[in-house]
């Protein structure tokens, strides 16, 4: 039902080097043999994977502590057709990166991309409560934005990468507030779709119809009722208007499952409108232990009923099995 | 799907003549033509049925003011293998019969079948406050009673035909206490089953599941989520004990149909033993607006996923439809 | 919340004597004490309740073979206002009774109610293939008759009490089909309602609401929702005419409960019209375990409820418990 | 149950002047008559309310094309206990600004807030596709950074007010991919809670209980079957790992509603665990007739049940209404 994973050369990833996306990249042995194309963002790397200029792109969809990456979800939504093709999970830290002779005293100006900021918001009120802030485009440009005019009194809040491809200092290291921070970057494209290998994760997005209220709950209780397990529901504005939104939906299966096409058939009787996203491995996942009773009771419900309509015409038996 | 249906010879019937089985079995023309089997009970014509004695039975389910008639869905549940083939629908009115010279204000002896006598019930308390009222195998019964020994204080409650086929009179019409009662009868058999028709009525039996509580519910939403009108649920002891039901589901459509294969497949997976009781024609009755759709609706779906599914190992395409 | 249950001193019960609703009755030690009423009929004993005649009525509302007893049932629907008070459950068996001398190898009638001769089919058929069934107005009643009129081909299907009570032989114990069978009786009246035990059962009548399609999956989730354990549901026509029923729901629990009055609630919204038909002890169950969590889940849940709303006018507190 | 609305004296805003935080906070009166704080960040705003330093904070919550504000969000689930008093929805438009003497074809460096900018992407793309963007502190902010350091090849992405706050020109207006979009703006304390209006909306936090699946699908059910109509539902990261999640929803009522109540209390017994976070009004948003219908029957139920309640030691009556 799958083709072979066809050999990919070129990917795209959210650069400068350095980023975080560049480390969970080269963490997967075939990717970090490719061509990788660093991007300025992350809309220009699944653009360049929409166009055919790369085969793939590769960029972060959701982090443990700041939620979805907007800017992803919002271009495999609503501006391309992509699949997502494999996740990868990275566990994030931040360091504290400076040029040669930083005082941490004196420090008043502190880079970093939005997110990775909010992620230290209290180091920096206990730190450098009287530092300003100011964004960068991502996490490793607030390293290089510090290399390339060095200060004393400026600091960058970076991947760990970056100290020495940038040539910085490690001031601190995981000044991060919450522990274990992860994030889940994926690889899209629009080449050819995994084949189910029994973990596998399933995203999809459903579009709410205004005149069917409670739809949602419809949605979920179809998941429920088959034991399917959702990892994840995020709701995007469809951009038509506040109060107007559509679900992003994963969920443990994968498109060629039985009980996967049921769910996605009914939903799509109740939402009219949906969008698939994807089904991939996740490694190292076990199905759960009463997924597969499901799945076994399934297969004899579908016995029992072909064996019923087959016997249309024949002479009735003892069906009550 | 469906074979031809089969040409019927004999049927057995509860009688003896006069019953309303009987009224309603000559009301249907090709059964009118077939040799027709009275028998004492409703077992022993299902029985016969069973056995081969005869090719189909004909006995009455439902009645609009007694509700089931058990002796009739039990033997279908729990000794037979045979399914409804198709249902009859007949006006039920009951005559108070007599011989010759009975006086009313005498009388005080009341023959009938119970089910009969309890739809006669404030009848009887106005007219015959001190007579005795005793029971007969069935409405017809009652009317041979009276027939065999004409008395001028015993009275039968049977059907209008009973009067003639017995040589009574009627000594009132249509004495039942409330109006528009009427019978549900089915023909039961082990021959062809009757193909879909757009008009079709399916009755199954579910046994719920003791370590599965709130299982009525399930199943019940599995209707009530694709749009599938429940026509009657009725509930009977397995005789495993007090508190063990089975139910009785029956609702519009054809096993053929895909949404009744659909709820179907589900309850199986949640009851784990179903026995399916036939799908047969429901005459005149239209199929509502809101089922069509929903059929559609299905169509679409299943089309989309499964140029979903073909897809797998073709590139990615706009699926958002 | 309840009044002192008010002294018995006259109960109606379906006579005559030897019935297994005498034998129910007096197996309860204050009813016992009672004078007591022998009807001929289930209806009598209800009606006598009803019109003030006697204190309550003592009837049979459920056996484990043959299902309800519609009788009780619908009178309790649809023409009187009383409540359940209490619940007694009996072992039944059904001997064989004759006069002295009967040859079983000759016996040609055999005589009782049809309800028990339903429970003895089996053992009919092979016993007494040829003999015809004649049905009698209750099982004592079929005693009663050989009595009067013994002869050497007549027997009759009879509680065991009914040999001593009409000086006939017991020629066959327990000839019932399927062993442990049970009935349920209920004490039915107008007085003085039982105050909750924790082991309660609460009876009531949903009617469905012709434009309302998927009502009765809509009132059982009500249920299923807050963990109430149904333990019956019984549809009953509505007398209005084929396909119109009311349900009889059954389920654990006091009507002074906060859960079960939450779950009325709900129901009567859903519903538009119910009956309550009381709320009794069920002696000897226990409520289960996942009951009493339940219960002190809503507890805590209306706590908190209630804090936040005396909270309206005064300043915002942590309320994320 | 409300306290008077206390008066405001002193309110905290994003700033700088010129944001679209402060064009919502002066279209109303009451606190366009105030003392307004402007501060550096959203989070600033909020501890400020919190620690008592200012009476209100004023925040964007939503955005009609960005969707969910995470810093207020996050911020009022997880650190602070402040409830919403009052929404205001302002539509949104972004100006291009630029000093004197700016040449379009030159311009090689785009200031703005990264919300902003993204809502701007197809315009930059074709208007300016080999411009740098550069990230501000907020939309007023890039104005200033300009106005600080006019420039012929620099420009900003600036609501219009900033023009004339910062006396730059105007350069096109309305330069946003998708017209209508809105933001809607909350202001949040912990004074009075607004008394119910009728016109109300409610926000509450849910949090999951990993050992239950299926929760959210349960959660919805709830509203659902009792006909409250959801406005929105946002899932956050709890920050306790990937795939921990809670949900922020809204819905049409006021915790002083009988029906609201009810969903709150079931709610509560799901979860375990909820974070109330106010019951404001919503000018202009009339009530649905379902809903007033649904309240009513609320209120009839309320009063069957009260009255068979009382009836627990009264006679009994007919209560099927």
């Amino acid at each position: 039902m799958a083709a072979p994973v066809r050999p990919l050369s070129r990917v795209a990833y959210l650069g400068p080097q350095g980023t975080f996306s560049e480390e969970a990249l080269l963490s997967e042995a075939d990717l970090a043999r490719c061509e990788l194309v660093a991007t300025q963002t992350i809309g220009e790397a699944i653009s360049a994977a929409a166009s055919g200029e790369v085969d793939a792109a590769f960029v972060p969809l959701e982090n443990a502590i700041e939620g979805s990456i907007n800017a992803t979800l919002d271009q495999l939504i609503f501006e391309v057709d992509l699949l997502i093709e494999r996740e990868v999970v990275l566990e994030v830290h931040i360091d504290l990166l400076g040029g040669a002779g930083v005082d941490l005293g004196e420090v008043r100006r502190v880079y970093s991309f939005p997110a990775a900021t909010a992620q230290c918001r209290r180091f920096l009120a206990q730190t450098f409560p009287r530092a300003e802030v100011i964004a960068t485009n991502s996490t490793a440009d607030a390293a290089r934005v510090i290399a390339d005019s060095p200060s004393s009194d400026a600091v960058a809040l970076s991947p760990p990468l970056a100290a020495k491809l940038y040539g910085l200092e490690t001031l601190a290291r995981a000044v991060e507030d919450h522990a274990g921070n992860q994030t889940r970057f994926v690889l899209v494209g629009n080449g050819a779709r995994p084949a189910p290998t029994g973990h596998d994760r399933t995203t999809i997005v459903c579009f709410q119809q205004a005149d069917r209220p409670g739809s949602l709950a419809e949605m979920l209780n179809r998941f429920a009722a088959r034991g399917v397990n959702l990892t994840r529901i995020e709701s995007r504005p469809t951009k038509q208007g506040l109060g107007d939104y559509c679900f992003v939906i994963e969920f443990e299966g994968h498109l060629a499952d039985e009980i996967v096409g049921d769910c996605l058939r009914e939903l799509h009787m109740i939402t009219g409108r949906m969008k698939f996203l994807g089904s991939y491995p996740v490694p190292g996942r076990e199905p759960s232990a009463a997924r597969a009773e499901i799945e076994a009771e399934r297969q004899q419900a579908d016995d029992w009923l072909s064996a019923l309509r087959r016997g249309l015409g024949e002479a009735g038996a003892d069906n009550a099995r």
